[in-house]
């Protein structure tokens, strides 16, 4: 059933994404096609089902919380432009499909990174989206926050630095996946507390949740990273480990790594607790995530 | 008088800039010293400078136009640390001083211009900016729309394209500059006309005169480049035509890109007209950018 509900809200985000990156100019054809490219057609929309089933706890409207979700996703979209590029990580493949630069080429691909972060502010601030103007800018601010360095960039240049260090401490490698990936996931859940206009507490509870989210499917990537198959993941396999990156497991170990999800586990779990009866939507998500071989 | 005012301002948006930057986390020194190496010491900041005199013509506090300039300045200095990039521009030098790819790497490069963007849109969203949060939202999307895909993106990349094709017309070296550098002047222009809430029509006709500014910017850049002096320009010399690139001079000469300069000065003036006595420093600012040799 969840796996149903996450592809149904995916098809919806294409379909929104869709709407508003084919109504980009077309003057140059190469930046529009590649933006599209880049963005639409594959992918979980992890990040976004997140805004909309956080915003279930709170009854936001999932008209609304999917249009907002649509920023985080075009910033995770830019991020992983970027990340491909040869000067980064120098990736071939995505989700299947050749990276931008390689479809195109290295000046398209930062373009199209650089537009994709400025749409996703944009999205935010445009009058159709139905919010409160103090929503849109509480949202703009979170997403400023975890994108750039004071989150995700942060993230993507300490795991630059990281990978020239031979050993680094268990507690470095969390920090850098925190900044890398955990902000991006933690402001998804965020977003819906925003959406909701809760209290600083819950906001501050839910995006604690989020963070410990982030590292367990940190965890669960880099165990995915150490026995999936390369069909299944859609990009080359052991890279991280291959070329000598330290991850979760080849600094935990297997079970380590497992240990570690267990005691997140309880932790989420327990940041939940004062929602009520809705949060068991949140700790399927959790188990589905967690347990996937998807 | 006016460069006098123009340094003056130049200071103060330094002394933000660098209060906003140097707050920033310093977990990754590299990182956080690229961003100040791109950013700070260095600029005419001509942009800021355009949203204060312009908001002069509406009594807009000076303390807010600047901090709100400060976004716009930071898109710029994004704009420029990826435009230098091996894959764009390839330049080794800007404002006399090796490019970010340069003194440090092309990652770290990539990296600093996607936080100087989000950045520039949180700067804007921070509840500390003293402005009604419809003003923010309304700058925001105005700076989306100016440096995204819509605006200063979609300019670089036909630039790019441009440079593979051996003739351009008029209006296509007009359509370039207007996207890669003219958006963001009039943006600058528009900002102004935001903070203080005035009409759509008088929006848009300050819009219309940052537009011409800008394209009178862009000639005289072209006639400097073709005559100037590598000191004042603090960077490489006829490189545009160098590398056989059209320029206004190129393709007008140098009496046409003169002739045009003052057509653009008679339609700026009438724009500016129904602003009553105010606008007279906006055309001693027109005037002192035109005839510079500075």
């Amino acid at each position: 059933m969840l796996p149903d509900l996450m592809a149904e809200t995916a098809d919806k985000v294409e379909v929104l994404m869709k709407e508003y990156l084919t109504s980009l100019p077309q003057i140059s054809p190469k930046l529009y096609e590649a933006i599209k490219y880049s963005s639409l057609g594959g992918g979980k929309r992890f990040r976004p089902f997140l805004v909309t089933q956080v915003g279930k706890l709170w009854g936001v409207d999932e008209n609304v919380s999917l249009k907002a979700a649509v920023a985080i996703e075009l910033i995770h979209c830019y991020s992983l432009v970027h990340d491909d590029l040869p000067a980064m990580d120098d990736d071939d493949l995505r989700r299947g499909k050749l990276t931008v630069h390689k479809k195109y080429d290295e000046a398209t691909a930062i373009l199209v990174g650089d537009a994709l972060q400025s749409l996703a502010f944009g999205i935010l601030s445009e009058s159709t989206l139905n919010l409160p103007s103090e929503v849109k800018v509480r949202l703009i601010y979170a997403l400023s926050r975890a994108s750039g360095p004071y989150g995700m960039v942060l993230g993507q240049m300490l795991d630059i630095e990281g990978e020239k260090i031979s050993h680094l401490a268990l507690n470095e490698i969390k920090r850098i996946q925190q900044f890398k990936t955990g902000a991006l996931i933690a402001c998804s859940a965020q977003f819906a507390a925003i959406l909701a206009q809760v209290n600083p507490q819950q906001e501050e509870k839910i995006y604690q949740w989020g963070l410990a989210l982030g590292e367990a499917f940190q965890i669960t990537d880099d165990l995915l990273d150490h026995f999936g198959d390369t069909q299944k993941m859609g990009k080359r396999l052991q890279k991280d480990e291959g070329r000598g990156k330290m991850t979760f497991v080849s600094l935990l170990g297997v079970e380590g790594a497992q240990a570690r999800l267990q005691s997140l586990e309880e932790s989420a779990k327990a940041l939940l607790e004062e929602f009520g009866e809705k949060p068991h939507i949140l700790n399927d998500l959790w188990n589905w995530l967690i347990k996937r071989d998807h």
